[in-house]
């Protein structure tokens, strides 16, 4: 018989962006092992460029990097990565995104727009990518949007420990605080054995044009009501939520959600409003000038070096969320 | 020069499966032309056999089929239908799916499921289906799915207008069954100018296991509850919602939904209960054994036919579904 | 260097549909492992669920349908399957279709048919099938529909054996049932050394439109014509055909073929005529009401699991088939 | 409104590679039109060039090439065409193939072999090509190859007339030369009202290995017999079964094909024969030092010129092969 | 017959990204359209969002949009157009631009580094794009890397009719600035019949490591040099390269390129320099704190008109850029 | 849990195509295993046939064919070599090519011209190639013309090696023959430490039409000018670059190329010509006939096995070309 064979051997290499590479390598000490040395740099005229230090040749490569702001930015180095690691020969390639970018623009809300997380989702599948881990995406259907295994992990059970420890749950109510995240608050009531009322927005009747009018379906006075949330952008909804609740008689008001978007007014909003308590995750950046009393941030790296593991031994991510994956 | 030279012109051909030809039928006349004759048989074992009996190339080809039980019979007949159109030299082709199969599965519940949603999406794009019109998608998201363009219709002004007409509005209450609804209850809302309320379904902490408890989130007593869904299925979640919003002292309860899948105990449950009306529209075949007294059919078939009109013009369906499109 | 190694192991995994279950577990059986604990089922209104109850990640997936009646059924199940597998990131997944549905709709025999057959090959491609192995397709060339590695086993050795094992082959005459089969026939008979007939239709020039002769081209005189066909259907042609060889003078007439589909008048046909011996595999299943005295049915296991067991360990599933692989 | 507006128009063009121009001017003098002028040459190495000397842009365009020796040079040729024709903006591309080079390799006869002629359907699409024309395909199911619409034309109708015309039907028996001829010998016999003989190829049981006897099936003695084949390559089995009905008495034989691919010894073995007459078709090109006195040469170019008409204008080529298309 | 016919009729629409949309409007007066209406933002975290204001089916949609810094920015609002436009029932979508960014990123110049320009071709074929318009390729293989038709358009004319009227052509010597531009200099020596001199970096064997020293190959002595470029970055190259020309004695120095980058220290660089003057085109938006005194900008709009309009009418291109087409 | 383990084991197996066997032939013994014994040949109308004698099941298969003349032959049979890989289940599958055949056509010189290059690169995707070796490409971007990893060597260290040893490096002036090649002399001179001249070819203005004039840029009298090439095809542009090289004094000129392809009267006039050595490795075959005194063969073998070796084993080849991979 012709040939030569060898004994076959797998190869974790874990890659960051520099979105957040602090996020990675907290990563990287949980899975036990260091990041791969990366060059990375922007030309003069904002051209990204990238290349790996050492072989990647046969590696089972993960790539993490945080849909942050400047997002664009962000998202097109890691798809260079990806195209960078096809080319050098990868066996396989996860992308990590602990935040999906654009995943809010997961339809069309009215005609001529475009559907960007799928075409995110096609992008990534374009440049290479097999796999996709991320954590509490917007709507669970982008899970569809990837032509590919996705391991979709959930922050819940993170932070619903957290507020297990640090409240009475016997006077909590579970408030979603729009339609779209009802759902996520039911798990929540399941899981802390809470009651649930949600707000309505809606258009006010009596003034034209899109004002909407925050109303509290569901009982909540003299209760304190955690406001589940995937994510907190502007601050402008949660806040104005806040005082729904407080209007309706609610004792106190805590804010739990998975991703810190936080931008533009976001901190002086939550920082300046009645909310007791602000829980995030570290899926996304939150620099020391966005830090602020209330806020409690919980790491995320031990979740996602679990789900890297269990992918890299073929083991079930589904233990990692509950039943759920 | 070279060549022989001919005007351009465009040709719209109207297929129907076997599924439900009366729907097409309706949708052909509204549109002034004859369904495109074909031979449509199952061999003994259960294959399906299409055949056209005109010339179809270079048509602008609009194949309808609605995915009724047995459903996976009708959808590959569908996929067929599109196969030999492809082989015929059709130069476009649209698939109507007025109610699109497997929509519920559009995420994974829990690991190792399927997306099934996806799936059939996939199938219909290599079978050669260039784009989709469908109606009331169990969610948004799976336009998406698709890769291409999808004309998502929506039912609610047609399913408002008969509930404006019919009663009220004053006394009216919108209701969303589940969390995956609130998003559609509030465009009703915002239709009609009527409040909200939701039933909110959690596991029972008194008793074991998955038993859930129906509880109404929002002010109903004395109020006229319109429950708006999107499909009707073993109305077992339905009737406990309208039981839980008498126990809430609701003065009265009907249900209006897009598509009227109705199997197994469904029209039992329905006329037995307290409900005063259902309207549903005939995306679905709603055969007369299953149709009672409190039953209104709204047809779909106008809608169906402005938005192939549009499409075959290339005017803009937007129009046709408020701003939504 | 960075990076975690690991031994690379690979792990065969056999799944079943619900077509036939009890084929699935002889092949289990004769390859010495458990079928993967499935959860399977339809919703009321037809829709098919599936979920599997073991981590799946990183297998060599072998999933196991009868493409038996309900066709349409069945064949959706296996591409739900597959779409299951694929996102819970099976290495690889091996489709094993014993009889190939569709196989007949090998190419349009007029203008605006489907080419079914390929339809199906490129349907299971678009779910995520990376393989497939099947045994005796209605004609060769299907092999070359799907895009990946075909197995294609027959199973005329099998079927063979028992014919020289039960009748005296210096006696018998190999007859091709129609034009289609004269290959396999002359296969046939350079495995048993035998003369060769075949069964000629052609329209009747007495009679108008489509009417048939069944016209017998070779001597069968006084002997004992062994019909080989690869499945027997409705049983017309087949009983048609012995009519044929009896007026011509035959001895006896014994049928083999590989799938049994049996639908329709098919058992009351061959019961009732002067067959003296069906001789099938059980690529299909044959229900007790469908079995009769004269069929005899000889298990295609051992020949799935071999060829399992060779794909696995990348063995030459060529030696299957006597050099015809 | 934005935009500017213009009437579409439709502009058949046609190309022709450097294999056999002459059909195709053919073919152009049939449709009434010129062929594109093209530069083509080969560079001292063996490279194709070709370049268009006129605007393609949306052009309907075909492109007409004999897959004659050496064959590999001419595919590769219309490959580069086709490449050329999509990266020029022509707005349909449909590959004319009067011979479909590679058609016997159609599936794999032992292990390990291509599947050739699927593989040459795939390199056209990747080149760019929409659509195909054919004919009388080696087997049926490789239209099945191609991803798209496929005319398949038939020659049958137009060497039939001959021979009706030629011979006295009444005295002929139609003959296939082997197991894969049969279905289309049937065609014959429905078309001429003839019996049917066919030609059985089997091992000789006194002689070791491979050797093959050529076995008549049917009636012979004292007939016209008119052998039917798709193509004469070398001749060797004709002329074998030409010798094989003169030792069971036939009259006289008569050869039929569409595809004169007549190579190496094909003409000599034809000339020296005791065959009556052979009828080809000019799909390939038969050279005048080819051509003898027994040969008769029946144009295609008007079936290929109407199949093209009917494409370009929307007809349906269905008609041109008598309800088989 | 069935079907209902219209006439055909092709629209073409002009679309601009936020990048530079004052060249987009003079394209659009030089094709007397608009550009079609479009809300494009950025919401707060960065995500881009984009929505047309006019419905767009079946027009035959240009997408203008420079890709200057951020770059990253401008091609994803690109792609998200190209989505969205794709999603509306554009019959035809061609990205124009202007200056194609990553065309450096050509190649690999080491190993794992990825092919940028061709991850570029990609992403824009994914999100839709049917076909691509560009100016001055950084090198003209990267036509190659989209699957597609590409119409690559030369400035050269502009430029070169520029320089033809303000400097005395015999005394002119024409220089590439380093190894990749000579090809492009060998156009204009043909177009100005003058002679050709090279700027050759090579390492200084007398300094370690990367240093490269500017050495003149040709007479440049008392000349006009011109130095002709695809694009200038942050100048370096040009002004050492105009250093080294004025070491060896030439009289004056002019610069001419096809997109202004102008990144970082490039104006002052420029400024400050000895070169008498910098002549540019507007393929990149050059802000007035950017211009200087010996800068020109010719404009590209009528070009990229001429180009749109050709595409829209089936002309040829080709004629657009003297034979190189 | 059900399945079955086993150990995971990769197996080198090398495959030759039949355009020249003796390199694939030196390559398995520098790797020290044998070539796959592989059944090819042509049937007499040109078709080519290949079938390999073992299993290749699993395998990661390296496929050597030099792309010379006659090439389309020998490309399609690489094809075809691919495809049957493919169906044979190889793992992974590599395509060395030596020298790649069409790449000069990397780019449209004019208006509807092919890409040829892009086209090759496509088609041996289609047919199943994962990956690329290759050496020396006319231009690197071809690099990015095919849609996986390529492995792209260089053999200047194998022909600079030869020239330092040869010749008094203090003398020598590295000659770029024309435009395009200018970028490899500089690498030569940076390798060397010599100075560069290059051959300019303009049209003569003197003369009407395409006539052109090699003029020499920079100094090489009294200098041994060494003329570095990627390939030799007809000699021309050489040998007319060398009488120019003499016409300004150069003392001596040598040679060197990587591929030898030495069409038509390249033998001739080489031999016929002043220069004193040519220099060229085997990537294509040089038979006997075409070796002359002046000639100096080496040898790639090394350099494949070598690049080969570390593909197998996930090394990295980019240390095989000296910081350029």
């Amino acid at each position: 018989m012709s040939g030569i064979k060898t004994q076959s051997v797998r190869k974790l290499m874990l890659f960051s962006g520099r979105a957040y590479p602090e996020l990675a390598k907290e990563v990287a000490v949980n899975l036990d092992c260091e990041l791969v040395p990366t060059a990375a740099y922007d030309f003069a005229n904002g051209e990204t460029f990238v290349r790996f230090l050492e072989s990647v040749r046969g590696s089972d490569a993960f790539v993490i990097q945080s849909h942050t702001a400047p997002i664009n930015q962000w998202i097109m180095e890691q798809l260079i990565m990806v195209d960078a690691l096809k080319r050098a020969s990868a066996r396989r390639i996860t992308v990590v995104a602990p935040f999906f970018g654009y995943a809010r623009q997961d339809k069309k809300h009215r005609g001529r727009e475009p559907i960007s997380a799928r075409l995110m989702a096609d992008l990534f599948k374009t440049a290479g990518a097999d796999r996709l881990i991320t954590v509490d995406l917007h709507t669970a259907q982008i899970q569809g949007f990837f032509d590919g295994p996705v391991d979709h992990l959930f922050a819940l059970e993170l932070l619903a420990d957290h507020v297990a420890k640090t409240l009475d749950t016997s006077q909590v109510t579970v408030v979603a605080p729009d339609a779209g995240r009802v759902r996520v608050a039911e798990r929540w009531t399941d899981r802390l054995g809470c009651p649930l009322a949600i707000i309505h927005k809606r258009r006010d009747p009596l003034v034209a044009n899109e004002v909407k009018v925050f109303e509290v379906v569901g009982q909540v006075e003299g209760r304190t009501c955690v406001i589940v949330d995937d994510m907190i952008d502007t601050g402008g909804t949660i806040v104005k939520a806040a005082e729904a609740l407080f209007e309706q008689g609610a004792a106190r008001v805590v804010v739990t959600a998975t991703h810190g978007v936080l931008s533009g007014p976001a901190v002086d909003r939550l920082k300046n409003s009645r909310i007791s308590e602000v829980v995030l995750t570290n899926t996304l950046p939150i620099p020391a000038e966005k830090q602020f009393d209330k806020l409690t941030i919980l790491s995320i790296a031990p979740l996602l070096a679990s789900a890297i593991n269990e992918v890299f031994h073929d083991g079930s991510v589904t233990s990692l969320f509950d039943g759920e994956g």
